[in-house]
């Protein structure tokens, strides 16, 4: 007996796009999905660059025009990994069209816009899934995991960062990165901390962020000679006070010259503690204390924890960044099959977008902002 | 233009078929490969196992009979994931009817039979290639082109390692894997750090080694109460002289309880020193000296280590195992249509196989054996 | 010829005391010190106890009048490691008797009493230094020196933190270090992050701290029943500004679990970054740039890092902590004999305070606050 | 009431000789030891030499006979840091006059002498100690405790070396070092790791070592143009098998260029293992397999591990290298007043040296040689 098929419909063919086709072509060989993707349409800025887009992606058909996809039949899932901006008319409209939304990070240019999206999608009833890739890792649902079942005790302390240096190069240019609509460092990447502290330790209640832009202009353009000035972020650093009563502190950073991945926290309970960083994925360090040989457990990804297995029967064969988006797509095929809804939906990720938006007024009125 | 299609035929669907199988899949997604592999065949024990097979890894046709996979007109690469004793009838076939041969390691049960498959592939002049996937890493790429370039100078020690844990339990039951013919912890594991240091630092002229059984006996099969003596080593120390004058020692342990993919070395050289484990497999060691900050430099995978690149724009997004299946498959597709010869070929995994059984018999006569 | 002999009067018999003993009798077979110390008396609570001390840490004579002690003749260096409300008035003794003070930190007990006194010491022209005995690492000036050098460009952020879990336990009593004259885990231990951060990035302009008592009452004595309430933070996090322009954060956790000396830090640069942990104390972690080979190189402390020579000759021997309050006397002893003028002196200590008052006033006043 | 002084009689005055004086200073202020060391009289090469010594090392008297010192009747202990082939005179001297005797390694020039040696010491009653300082570890105390309570399980595999870079450059001059009598890489530092193996695992049954001169000739002294052969090892690498029935393989090797102070091992046991470097040598990492959570545990020096306390009476406040010195000499001191043996003793040492010229032999019979 076949699987029925599922069919995606993918707006937009960038890095992020290309990482949705492979995922939507890898899922069926490793996970148990309820229905085989069908890489349906693939909608960019004209039919021509569609239509190059789809073949190389390995989509059926291409299309200049999204609402046409979006309008589509035969297009079951719409997965939006185009310009920030396009983010909610594109999902406004497939919404409007019951389909499944797929959409990547940030949900939108604001939080209200985010909030009217998310508002728009559960008053359809319609399955969403915003991609915080990360949060897919063994090893993070495990942390899950082992606070929730007291083992740490009671959650004291949270120190996490995510520090890149893809914009360390003050000749790197202006883009969509930094255009204040959404980007600057702590929107792009300070937005996965958020994300994946909410995750482990729940919603914040006060922030107090110190937002700081180091290089004053950039060129216009790739190439360009002409400079203009930069109107978001480089780093910031933020105190956080967790609705638990949990404080602690986050840096977004994508000028750190040293990092290339530092999305990393040290969680701290009265009776034990985690720590966790993206550079070694596939370990999640467990302090517990036994008299004269307490300390950290470096505890190594395998089959004991799911889905690692769904990639290999044995520990110690590392999972990749592409293999979280897999994991990811997993979840949406069985969300959309009727199962278990998945995590980051559109309310969470508008959550995210609220708590960044709370973190840049903090900056701006210089003190402390309620959630 | 579309690319031409190349037909796969699968024999074996265990663990590694699968894994070639979720390779062939993704790699036109990630690589410029020149042709787009179609699952054509899977073969397996029976018709019935090898159409459920041939069903949940996305092959159009499955057969009972490797011998009509291997005469199909629509295949046009034989992947050989079949039990160790088969490899040798298969190969010969696949090489006979003049088709590629991708095989998985190790080539055969003994090297003269290896050494048999060599030389009718070299006669019949197809494309062939072995399984060895760590050498795909990116990193271990670099470590090579580091070493030839003379930056660590002239190299003087090797120290390597594969040791993992998953035949420490005693009650872990017979298998090919205890089976004299290609089995034990050295032909297992030790291969891949063989290989590797040959990768790396060429041949080996004598070597002397230390095998040993540590569990005498295992059930016969999985629940079974009965017990069989095992036959090969559970843990293999050796010294080795290679034909530059570098001297060293290797260990294979299968039964190392703290260890799932310690595939690890330190190479010595007179100006520099370069040092990897496998538990850490996006990241090179490079010693260099200078005066006051000579040190270790943790060098991080990124899109300056090809083909990196081919997954991930940026640097910091880790490759997983299953990366290193696709990296291989894309230099297979490569080779098989006119491009670079890929390697290990089967004459390499010959001399892998045979530097394994000098070091076995180093062991049984208790002193050095020249290769 | 001999070496003239420098008398130290020792007030305070503790840990501190023992360890500022130990370093005494230590410093000349380690460092060509100018004078030999002569352990000359020791002043404790009360004349049996300081008999005792004396005797247990070899000192000449005891007293419980530490007023006889600054007094003597005999005694040329006080040393102060007395309870921190009796710093004052015996530092200002000690300096109206032109006597080299050396103190342990905090100064004193607010940063107006530590103002006077390094008033008064600068008045008098008398030599002073404070107990930050963790910058007497050769890491910490190795890092400072490359700094300075400009070899990671201009520096743009700092994340520092000082982590331990000596009061991570709600059962452990009250003492010195739970009085809010200055205790507390910002004043305890945040002080010694503090003084790092200036010692290698310069003074702090602005501060916003969130200070938070996990225990709300802690046992009145060791071994009582009886709680009262704790009036001092146990975790603090604050957001910084150097004058430089610089921003950062840091943290001061005395119930931090897991950790047992995490005092650590990364220093961002335009073109490279330095890390350090006072756990890997004898390591210092440079990144440097090179295209395909950039990353952090792990520097390890030897001859080439300067006064590590005075404790071996070679490299991989490592210094502990015992061997900075060595170092901390022998700069201590050479500022005695007209050397160069040793840091931290009662008005860096003094700075140090302010600093940490600062940081208690915006966690008050929930804003920012300027130095 | 004052405890008696012990006499100290040191012969040299190098790099080990101030180690010793050191030491003898400073344990009475750390450890409750027997009796108070008095740096009575040292001798060296001339009385002129030997009077600039003892003035700089805080002894009393310097003799350029020492023979007079071992007569002395002030000398209790007579330390011995001459060059080796010294060793044996004045311990057979030391021993003949009662003294109890405290000899720096390799014991003496070759394993008979050492043997001669040990005969006399034992023959005459007195004590006597040997300088492997890295056993003095608390972290190595810790290894042997956690092994003998069957923690780990039945010990299976050992994996261990010491490899440093002080030998690397080929214009390092000739010394004792190169002296064919007790020099080479493998009875210089191959001691070492040969000493903690026999310590945590028991005597070796059988070896078999693969010697190698990488550097074929040296400068005849510091600054010469003249070179001369090298007669020794710079790196070694053996098989072992333990009386236990434990097999492994060590790597002795001084021209390890990026290596400082690798004195490494792994011990795996059919529970759990242990791993250990000096290079951390306040860490000691202890596996143990837990469903989910298994992994190796970053156990940390603290007051849990004696003598750790008589330091720091708090964890995090690593030992360093002189401190182990100290931690011998207290033991010595202890052993001399009539507390418990110290080990390793003269008969250890013999052993050791065994070892290492059993190894030697294998090199040269190019087979296993029996212990």
């Amino acid at each position: 007996m076949n699987k029925p098929e599922i069919g995606i419909g993918l707006v937009g063919s960038g890095f992020m796009g290309r990482c949705h086709a492979n995922a939507f072509r890898a899922v069926s060989g490793l996970f148990d999905v309820p229905g085989e993707p069908r890489l349906e349409m693939l909608a960019d800025a004209s039919d021509d660059l569609a239509a190059r887009a789809a073949q190389a992606l390995g989509f059926a058909r291409g299309t200049g025009d999204w609402q046409a996809l979006v309008a589509d039949d035969a297009v079951d899932i719409v997965a939006i990994t185009a310009p920030n901006v396009l983010h909610a008319p594109i999902a406004h409209a497939a919404i409007k069209a019951g389909k499944t939304v797929y959409c990547e990070k940030p949900l939108s240019t604001t939080a209200a816009l985010a909030l009217e999206m998310t508002e728009a999608a559960e008053a359809a009833g319609v399955v969403t899934l915003v991609g915080f890739n990360f949060l897919r890792n063994p090893m993070i649902k495990l942390a899950r995991e082992i606070i929730a079942s007291g083992d740490i005790g009671e959650v004291t302390g949270f120190r996490g960062r995510h520090a890149e240096n893809y914009m360390a190069d003050p000749d790197v240019p202006h883009s969509f990165r930094t255009d204040p609509r959404g980007g600057g460092a702590l929107a792009d990447i300070g937005s996965h901390i958020i994300s994946m502290a909410r995750y482990l330790l729940g919603p914040m209640a006060e922030v107090q962020a110190d937002c700081r832009t180091i290089h004053a202009t950039r060129p216009t353009a790739p190439g360009a000679t002409e400079r203009a000035p930069v109107e978001v972020d480089d780093m910031t650093h933020a105190l956080i006070r967790f609705e638990s009563g949990v404080s602690g502190s986050l840096e977004a950073n994508w000028a750190a010259t040293a990092r290339t991945m530092d999305l990393s926290w040290e969680i701290t309970g009265t009776k034990g503690a985690l720590a966790f960083s993206q550079e070694q994925m596939n370990e999640l360090q467990l302090w517990s204390g036994t008299a004269g040989r307490s300390g950290y457990t470096r505890i190594e990804a395998g089959p004991a924890h799911p889905p690692y297995g769904a990639f290999c029967p044995a520990p110690g064969h590392h999972l990749g960044f592409n293999d979280l988006k897999v994991i990811e797509v997993a979840e949406l095929l069985a969300a959309h099959a009727g199962g278990p809804a998945c995590t980051p939906d559109f309310r969470e990720a508008y959550e995210v977008q609220s708590t960044v938006e709370a973190m840049q007024k903090s900056n701006a009125s210089r003190g402390w902002i309620s959630l």
